[in-house]
Parts: structure tokens; sequence; C-alpha cells
């Protein structure tokens, strides 16, 4: 009998889980809520794309949550800390922080404990546009190879990106920072005391989808080409390392001190660190075929395809790096940058503070009552921009075939069919390139609560939507990393097609694409990708006055 | 000292207003609201399009309002209701009723007493729009005279459309009609008893702007026409009359029984009818070179020009009808087809049911602390179709620039805003065929309530908007006619000029452009039309994809 802790820092909290690691089972369960900010989230009411978080609030969460997480699986008569074999973590990201020599994230220290650009940049700033578009000119120019792995455009999202705007926005913070360091590499480093920059390790996960790191150019971005956007960052190249790690390497052994703080054992391995979604899409039981679905206030598409079949490059898809999921894989990863958020900002904004009648719970009853085109709808799901297929921060939320007579409800069902075709066309984009998709699972919140919208995704796509069964995937790919670096001998796995076997699962409810719905998503997706095309693809051309025409035509098919 | 009775029949109620023929003082009002159906309009769940109304409502509506108003205005002491030397009458329009050889609304038989295509088709119903699209259709091809002068495209709100839709759909009800007769001319022709279609006289308002009649081609259109459409159709003609008359002329006399019933004073004369907006441009003191903008439900933009001066025709303008609006003057008939109608679905509807926190106020107070171009916003204003300049009742709403960050307020603006491009599309559309607009002047009760919405008029338009006097101008348009059709020897007037001279006024309080508003808005509007040719011209080509970057841009300038 062994267990593993996984750690899982969302955006708006971090959650531990401890798991069996014969069978999965979750025996203990807790989450910190971050206290800095606006749900966690420091917030500029002058700057809508400013986000950043305090790293007090990661490191207070590790003590609260293991502890508490600990306390529950006593209730597990089995159960005993001392048989905890290893650690996963996984965090949002890109989220770099600045520190100093010593390794400690500036914003920790007095200096600028209250200077939001000392503390960690959330994965969802977009303070960066402007220098995310001239990386992206700058590599388009002199470093083309770069662009090709990440979608062919370098986001506002990523590491660089949010450095140099730091630089340029308020260059003391900069100066100070000694290096910049992921919330994915910062978190195992801390656990394991190598969290000064000498000893830090870098994932491969974070350095490979959002820092244009590759072994075929010798990792990172050369300093020559750092130094053309800005001296100051070619001389920060230097404090970043030559090497990555995938999540089947430890990132080092737990210290005395934490495992005194936490009641666990001193020494058991903690796994180098990776995005939420790519463990999620671990948790969620991912291997070549499989598309994993983290639907929440944005989702994450994931996929794997082997590293010994060439994949070419593909427009649009924000990342293909190895082993950035699953050792020995092409880890490729996709995304909406709002899907569950689009629907909180109605129902909370708009439906006048989500008061009873304007409800998530309300809407969606009387949603689901509508059939497919009734309401004469289309929506584009862009009200947080583009991250798939068209990689454009700068694009925006529309509605478009209202009456006097269109209803909440009828809004609120196109905000998720928008959401739906969104997602279709990421399937299709993989397909396009020869990426295998014969299964989808989907985990999050809202694909284990919203019955309609799992329904929709099925009808609009055409495919079977499987759940995962852990409700917690994000946290379980964390735990079966911290399996896979104890290994079989010391009660984990030995890699992880045999961890997911024995953790993983999904449930016994689908979702399957009911024909009639269908034959009429295929006739909105049609129209959806006008405006997708008119709307987010620079220069495109044509004509678009048959829309409305259309949707009328559509609703009084539907109707008639 | 003379008084005369405006009567006024609006989408929702009727009003009487009783006026002071020397001075224009208003020294009674009295408002019946119809009882039939919702807020007055029969409506059918299944079917949008349709909007009818029961003519016994039309009938209670005058006793009550004519007494009512009498009562009130006994409160001035030198009134006495044996001094009313004339009555007038405004309806809303097209709004047909079918009615039996004795002149007799089929809806007041017990047959048909509960059919909704018995009663009056109100101005909104667009049950026709497949007629409307096919009289269209047919007249291009062969009377193209018909549609130069209703703006190149005949709308599913007119006579023939309803008439033909009502065949089609329940030819028990059209066989059973003897012929159609416009609201304003019914009502007219009611309190003169001439009411049988022996009797009857058509206005050349409705006639002209809705019914394609015109002298030049010897009235209504030709039954070989009109049998093409339906031969039912053709062998209605000779039910309508081959002459209409302007609304200097008296439809009859008040009958005894009539004259009883109100205690008024029997044979004064009744003027023919015509639509509301007409008359209320006359209230409002229409003359060459001012439009007049009456602004409630929807718009009527109205214009005369003189019949001394040929006029082109004019794409899109409903309707240029000789005499329609001032005798010996063009009557160009604009407008929108929702406006406040547009707010109020955003209020009752999607504001969570106009609750304190989402009523037209509080959005109000919210929205006019926002500049110009700050929420990143832009719609259309097509949530009921466009009636000028595209004529398409089938184009629908657009919202588009949506963040998470879009709050109602902002919506609510850019509504307003939408609106108020619309407005000047219709300015424009007069001015590049050569017809004078030296001033504007507004009229209708949102002109007087929202101030926030006349500013934005006059910063989108760069135009100064003034406002009516009278809150009741369409009233006192028919008020104006009753003094007309009186004649200055019984204490009225002997024409148009005098008695508005005489009658009408403007508030001292106007709405002048700010030069840095209308700035921003002329950058807003470029983006409108772009929008609005890609939607509404069929087969416009373009390019869009810097719509979206656009409004960002304008948004970061406001705020930066």
């Amino acid at each position: 009998m062994a267990y593993t802790i996984g750690l899982d820092y969302g955006t708006n909290s971090v959650r531990c889980l401890i798991v069996d690691t014969a069978t999965g089972e979750e025996l203990g369960t807790a989450v910190y809520e971050y206290e800095t900010g606006e749900v966690g989230i420091i917030l500029d009411p002058q700057d809508h794309n400013l986000a950043r978080q305090n790293p007090a609030d990661y490191l207070k969460g590790i003590e609260i949550t293991v502890k508490e997480a600990v306390e529950q699986a006593r209730n597990v008569k089995r159960f005993d800390p001392a048989k905890i074999v290893g650690i996963g973590v996984d965090t949002t990201g890109s989220t770099p922080l600045p520190v100093d020599k010593n390794g400690i994230p500036l914003g920790l220290l007095d200096e600028f404990k209250n200077n939001p650009n000392a503390m960690a940049w959330l994965w969802k700033d977009h303070t960066g546009y402007e220098e995310a578009a001239k990386i992206t000119e700058q590599a388009a120019k002199d470093r083309p190879q770069y662009l090709a792995k990440c979608g062919g455009t370098y986001s506002s999202e990523w590491f660089f990106s949010k450095i140099w705007h730091c630089l340029k926005a308020d260059p003391k913070v900069f100066d100070a920072a000694f290096t910049w360091v992921e919330h994915s590499d910062w978190i195992p480093a801390v656990l394991t005391g190598t969290d000064k920059p000498k000893d830090l390790k870098r994932d491969r996960c974070a350095a490979g989808h959002k820092a244009m790191f590759n072994d075929d150019w010798g990792g990172y971005p050369d300093a020559e080409f750092l130094s053309k956007l800005d001296p100051k960052l070619g001389s920060l190249r230097k404090s970043l390392s030559d090497t990555t790690q995938a999540v089947d390497k430890a990132a080092g052994n737990l210290t005395a001190e934490w495992a005194t703080k936490l009641g666990l054992t001193a020494g058991i391995p903690v796994a180098m660190g990776a995005f939420d979604a790519h463990l999620g899409a671990v948790g969620s039981g991912i291997k070549e075929g499989v598309l994993v679905k983290i639907i929440g206030t944005s989702t994450c598409d994931m996929v794997v395809a082997p590293t010994s079949a060439k994949l070419p490059d593909i427009p649009g898809i924000c990342g293909i790096v190895d082993s950035s999921i699953l050792p020995g894989f092409y880890g490729l990863e996709a995304g909406q940058s709002a899907v569950g958020d689009i629907f909180n900002w109605f129902v909370n904004y708009i439906q006048a503070g989500g008061k009873e009648a304007g409800s998530h719970q309300s809407l969606t009853q009387k949603a689901e009552k509508l059939k497919p085109g009734q309401s004469g709808l289309l929506a584009l799901d862009w009200n947080n921009g583009n991250r798939t297929i068209l990689v454009d921060q700068r694009l925006t939320g529309m509605l478009l075939g209202q009456t006097l007579h269109t209803r909440p409800e009828e809004i609120y069902r196109a905000l998720v069919e928008a959401t739906a075709f969104g997602a279709l066309t990421i399937i299709n984009r993989f397909q396009e390139y020869g990426v295998r998709i014969d299964e989808v699972v989907n985990c999050g919140g809202i694909s284990e609560k919203n019955a309609m919208l799992m329904q929709i995704y099925a009808d609009v796509t055409g495919r079977e939507m499987k759940v995962s069964r852990s409700a917690q995937t994000c946290a379980l790919g964390a735990a079966i990393c911290g399996t896979v670096v104890a290994g079989k001998k010391a009660g984990g796995h030995d890699n992880f097609a045999e961890a997911q076997k024995a953790m993983c699962g999904i449930k016994s409810v689908s979702f399957k694409p009911i024909p009639a719905n269908q034959k009429v998503y295929t006739e909105l997706y049609k129209l959806y990708k006008q405006l997708h095309d008119a709307f987010g693809i620079a220069g495109h051309s044509g004509v678009l006055s048959n829309v409305m025409k259309d949707l009328l035509a559509i609703k009084e098919g539907v109707n008639g």
C-alpha cells in the first residue's frame, strides 16, 4: 500500500490530493483559495490586461492543503502518511516570477511587496501584447524555426512577452531580478531546496511550450536573438539553463524542513512540475489517439503523438514539445482562451448579478429545452481573444441574430454553442495535419456539471464526449508523476502507461451525437466559420450578407 | 377663442388632445390603453412576425379619451366644448382592416371575433415578408415606377403584403372582406358616418406611402399587375377608390350620434386622417429644410421638399408622396424599425426583468459617464430589421467587441450609439440625393427624457438636436389638421403655415455636438458602415478583419 500527493495550482486556488497508487482512489483532498486580490488575482481597474498573483499565497497553500488532506485521508484506516512515496506538482502557466540571486521571488521582499510587477505574472496577464507582436515579428524575420513550434505566433500570455514588458514598464523590478522562474519550477524547487538559481531545474513543459525551448537549437532562444529585442533580455539568457527535464524526473527530494512542516517523510522524491492542463491530460488517461479537453474558465485541448513519427508544424497549435505531457511523445497543446469565463461573464455581469432567475442553473434549464438553430443566434467565443487556431488575444466577442424577442437563455445557449464551434475548429486543425483523434475525454468542472454543454459538444463535433472519472484530473496527474518518480519498488510505478492503467478511468455516462442536431449544427458551423475567418484572419475578404438570412432560414426550418 | 381636437392612435394606446387654436396651449389630454392582447397587441407565440389589434379598442378609445380630455379642459375657465371647431386623426400604419360590404371590420363580427386575421394588421406585423419580396420582384419586372417611389423595395409592413398574406393564410377572411381600409381612414369615416365602402375616402398619406398610390399612374396599382400576384387581388382593386385626399380636406362632418356621445357640436369637420409620424412632423413645425425625428419604440424621419422642384427617386427612402405631410410639398418618409424597442428589449429581457440595477434610469446614469469609444463595443441597430436605407426586415441585431469585462451599461450605450449611427445613415442618404436638411427637430418621449441619447445623436450626426415644445406632437399635428379643415372664419386657420406658426414651438434646451466626441464617432461610424454594408447589402464583399482591432485601438486611445 502506497500513496502519492498531487499539488494542483489553479487560477484561484491550490488543491492537494492524496491518491492510492494501486487503484487511483482519492483519499483526501483540500483546497486553499489564494487570499490576495480579487478571488486570488491582483487586478488593475485601469488596465484589463493585468493579472498577477502573490507568491506568498502559493507557499501558504502548500502547508494548509497538505495538512488538511492528510487529516482527511486518516479517515481511511489503512492510510499512513509515512506511506506517501512521492509528490507531483502542476501549476498554471506561463506564470513567471522574478527572483533575486538567492531565488527569492521579488514580491516576497519588503522592497517590492506592494508592486504587482514583482509578483507572479499569471497566465492570463496580457499586458505584454505589444511585446508579443514584436517577438513574433522579429522571430519571423530571424528565427522562423522558433515560431514554427508554437503555432506561428508568440503569445502575450507567454514567458518572454511578460518579462520584456516588465523590462519596459518597470525597469527597477527587471533589474532587481536575477532570473525569472515559472511557477511550475518554483514549487518543486522550494519543496526540495533547489530554488537557488544555481540548483534550479527548468521543466520541459513550461520551457518548451511558452519559452521557445527546443533541443534542436540548443535550448532557449539564443542571446543574439534576445538582444535584438533588448540587450538586457540577451543578458538574461545566461541565467536560463541549457537543459530541461520532463515529469518522469525528480526535481529533488523533500527537505527535512518541509517534511516536518507537512508531516511527511523527508527525502521522498518531488517530480518536476508541469502545467495543470498537461497533467490534467495525464490524469485523464491521455495516450495516442485520445484528445483530452480540460474545460474550465478556459479550455486546454491536449493530444500526444509518438516522437518516432515526425510531425509537421501545425499553424495555430500553441506548442508541439517533445515529452511535455508524456515522456517519449510530442505533447500538443491547443485551447480556447475563455469558455466558462464567458458563461460566468454573462451570468454575473450581464444577467444582473446572477440572481435566481439569471443563474447558470436556471438559464441551463431553459436553454436545454431549445433546439439547435431555434434562437437564430450565432456567437463568436472570443471574449478573451482566441488562443487556437488564430493565436490572437486582440480579438473580441460577437453576438449576431438578436431580435426584440431574443431571451437570455437563447444567448446563454448561443455562447455555449460558440465554444463548441471553437472546440470543433481545434479538432479539425489537428486532423488536417494528420494528428489522430479517435476518442475525446473531457475533464474539469463544467464537463461534470453541465450535461447540456456536453451534449452540444457531442452534436457539434459529431463525436462521443466521454468524461474522466476523477473530478480532479490535474491533481491526479500530478500525483501520478509522484508515483513515477518514486518507482515501482517504492510502491509507485515505473512508467506512465502502468500508472495511468492503475489510477485513471472514465465515467460510465457519456454523450453521443444526436444525428438531427448534428445536421443543424453542420449548417451553423459553416456560418460560424464564415464569421471566424472574416473577423479573425487578417485581410480575409468575402461575402457575409448571407449570414443573417441563413440563420433566419435555419430558425424557421427548426420551428416549422 | 376656439379649440381643436387631435386623436392620436399609437401602437399601444390612443390619446386625445384639446388645443387652443390661437396659441397651441394644450388644455386637456387623455389616454386609453388598448385592452386586447399584450399591451394592446395580439401576438402569436409561434410566430414572432404576427401583430394585430382589435378594432373594438379603437372605438372604445374615442369615447373614453374625448370625454376625459374635455372634462380636464373644463379646468380652464374660458374653455367651452361648444367652441371645439374641428377634429383631426392620426394612426399607426400601414394598419389595414378587412371590412364587410357595410364597412364593418370583420373582427367586430361574431363570426370572426376570435380570429387575429380578421383584426387590424398592425404596422409591425411582418407575416407578409414572403409576399413583400414577391411584390418587389414582380414590380421590378413589370412596374419599376411603383418601386422607385418607395425606395426600391416593397415592405412586409405595407398594405398589399398584408392583404395578400391574409389571402394565402386565411382565405375565408379574405373572401369575407369587401375591401380593406387603413386605420387612418376608418376612424374619420366612422366619426363622420362615411364608413360605408361607397362613401369612404382614402387618405393620401397611407395610400401614397404604403399602397403605391400615385396620380402619375392613375392611383393604386392597376388590376393587371395585382392579378399577376393573385387574381383575387386584381378583383380587390375595384374596391379601392381612384382618388385620395390630403389632410387639408375633411373626411366629412361629425355625426349627431357621435356628437351626442362625445358632448361635442354635431357637424364640425373631421379632417382626413394621416399616419402618426406625418402629423407628428406637422406638430413639430416641419417645413422645407427641417428634418423631424419622431423617436419612440421606432423612429420616423420626416422631410418635406417643394413639389415645384422635381426630386430624384431616392433608394431606401420608404416613400416620396405628394402632399402626404404638408399639402404642396412632397412628403419624404424614412425611419428605423426599432429604437426605444431595442433599449426596452435589453432592459426588460436581457437585464433580468429591468429590476432596480438594470433599469433605464440606472443604466443611463452609468452609461452617460462613459466616453465615446471607451467600451470597445459596436452594435447594429437591426433587432427589428432595417427600414431605411436597407429596407430589409430580415436583418437582425449584432453586438461586437465584448470582452470578459464588458458591463451592461456599456452594452446599453452601444445600443444607443447604434441607433445614432442608423440615424446618421438616413441623413446622409437624404443629402446625397439633394434633399436639404438645415435643422433637426426631435419629438417623442425618448427625445424629451433621455438627454444622453440626444447628446450622442448630436455628437454622431454633427448637428444640433432641437426638441419640439409639445410632448404630444402627433396629437398636436392632428389637432392642427382639425383647425385647417375648420378654417379661419370658424376660429381655425386657413393653411398649415399659419397654424404651425401659431401652435408649434421648440424647447429652449437643445443639444450641440461636442467636437472631441464627434471626432471619435467619426471613426466609429466608419466601422459601423463597414458592418452595415457587409451584413446588409446582398453580395457586398470586403475585409472586416480590421474591425475588432480598430475598436480596441480607439478604446485604448480614449483610455490612454
